[in-house]
């Protein structure tokens, strides 16, 4: 078993989860490391800021600078010099969301580059065989995911492709090395919901991830669907909420028994100069800290809050110094990071509530 | 005293400076820290590469987050959390070449902002005053640095200003925990430049730069009057060549006697993919590099060198990623800040002619 449970708070779970390269204490947040680099920082800096594990996504390395190239020069870890675990997507959501031109048929997805417009196809064992290239430590079906307002029959044929290119990622890759999630969608039809997690879980995946939420629906129906959604997969396997989210919602996640959380949002944000601290969110470039000598967060203990001053960071990134963006980067990966050891010491002390109440308090979305 | 002569190998000078903020061993080069940030790196990055001392920006200081601003929260040691030395210069190179109607009178020069248009007028005392305000380790007078191509008579009388402001910044600052350093002008007139320096070193500076080199003349122009110049100042205090240079000129320059070097060249290129290596000048965007295993120098010891091969580095280049202006901007300070180490080596062992020799044979100019 790769997966073990060691602790849980009602619903919350605290598990360590084994890959190839090395054990993971979940719940964890995965920075995205889109095109081999979590954007702005060295891997000595995500060392230093506790990152477990990082996301690459399947779609942009496929494109530049290729996943031949990769494996060829010794797999993603290697190039990108990350001794820890990797997982990569299935580059199904930026075919989705970024390429231009896609065609969707039973077989697979059509789609043009974003970077110089050129075709490409991906079937189920097409982003299997990319991901063996890349050589992840965790893999991703092929998976469609839905858009928000999808009518019920758009999505109900619509899970029937997912689990169909499910079950064509496995038989393709059985067993390995790497590990597989299988991903469950279903829009936002509780019965398809159920229909999903059933066909999927039926496959013997080594997680099961939770897609298709955070896709622009309202929040309460986010929550409503992931508390519905995280008790149909196996308790014995580790949950995956694709792509969410925000400090609150993957504390939401956590309560719901998810374990494994990636977002863009702290990296993101952090160029855009919103910053996540113990007291709340704060725009940096505001005039009130412009003799502001206290650190970002007191609370927090990464290079920038030892080092810096707001006033400082708030000169580098109205000066549109590089500097800025890493700084503020490494803050705010150092602090979703914490988030999830905190809610994960809270699981062992049977405090999870209390601390979920707390983050409520501070983050109101 | 606060230079000493350690070593001498012909015209090449071994030194220790001291300053407020500690000893620095020359010659030495100083990256350059234009806005209270050496482009992309950290003061941990940089005292990884070995930094001894930076160099600020008065003019950019000043304008921005201001000089005041930056006493009152401590002094830009402070203010950029960088424990070592700092050189800043006067501002007046900067106003000449960056800012917007100029207007120059024996009094000072008067400006337009180049960031909102702001009026402002620079006096020797002014830009005393702001690089006492910002606490600097080694502060420079204010002078004029004559545009290549200025006729004699013009240099002449640029010369009796700079002379006279000159006179005018020591008095303003007759000692003090900051250092101040004088800087000899003339144009491309030998009789000028001894005029210059005769003047300059008349008032007791603790140093003594050679300004208006490197803007735009011949290479061989260059030289000459760097050579022409630079045994005209006193042996016994440091001798600092402004704004020069490319590695080769730097080995001219410490084969000439001069100790201190700034150039933005290794910062600006690193930014364009340029990178300075013990084989010479590479561009890491060459298609050559693509699958490219080695590291860019397998003779440099940086952070770079020792994690990401020339593969990596092309691929975060080519597709835009901040990291890479970070790791090429380590590798190339690194480059800089050995090259004078082991000049500085080569003359404790009377062997800097053949280290000169060799850095010829590299970088051919
Ligand atoms: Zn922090
Ligand atoms: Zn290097």
């Amino acid at each position: 078993m790769s997966f073990k449970l060691v602790a849980k708070d009602k619903q919350a779970r605290a598990g360590v989860l084994r890959t190839a390269h090395g054990e993971i204490n979940t719940p964890i947040f995965m920075p995205v490391g889109t095109q081999a680099s979590v954007k702005s920082l060295s891997p000595n800096d995500l060392i230093e800021a506790k990152a477990q594990i990082i996301l690459g996504n399947t779609y942009h390395l496929y494109l530049r600078p290729g996943d031949e190239l990769i494996r060829d020069l010794g797999g993603l870890h290697n190039f990108m010099s990350w001794p820890k675990p990797i997982l990569t997507d299935s580059g199904g959501f930026q075919v989705f969301s970024l390429a231009k031109l896609r065609k969707l048929t039973r077989d697979g997805v059509e789609f043009s580059s974003h970077i110089d417009g050129s075709k490409h196809f991906f079937t189920p064992e097409k982003v299997m065989q990319i991901q063996k290239n890349l050589g992840s430590d965790i893999m991703m079906v092929l998976d469609e995911c839905v858009p928000y307002g999808a009518d019920y029959d758009y999505t109900r044929s619509s899970v029937g492709i997912t689990t169909y290119w499910a079950k064509r990622c496995r038989e393709f890759y059985p067993s390995g090395k790497q590990l597989l999630f299988g991903i469950v969608q279903g829009g936002f039809f509780k019965d398809l919901r159920e229909e999903s997690a059933r066909q999927i879980t039926n496959i013997p995946f080594d997680g099961y991830a939770i897609g298709g939420l955070s896709v622009g629906e309202p929040k309460a129906q986010m929550i409503e669907f992931l508390y519905f959604t995280a008790p149909l997969l196996p308790e014995d396997k580790p949950r995956y909420l694709m792509g969410v989210g925000k400090p609150l919602d993957i504390l939401e996640g956590i309560r719901a028994g998810v374990d494994m959380f990636d977002c863009v949002l702290p990296t993101r944000n952090a160029r855009n100069g919103t910053l996540y601290t113990s007291k709340g969110k704060i725009n940096i470039k505001r005039e009130e800290y412009k003799r502001d000598l206290s650190p970002l967060d007191p609370e927090c203990n990464c290079y920038t809050c030892r080092n810096f001053s707001k006033a400082y960071l708030r000169h580098l990134y109205t000066s549109r110094e590089l500097l800025a963006y890493r700084l503020n980067t490494l803050h705010n990966i150092t602090y979703f990071l914490n988030l999830v050891n905190q809610a994960r010491a809270s699981i062992f002390n049977g405090t999870f509530e209390n601390f979920y109440n707390h983050i409520k308090s501070i983050y109101t979305c």
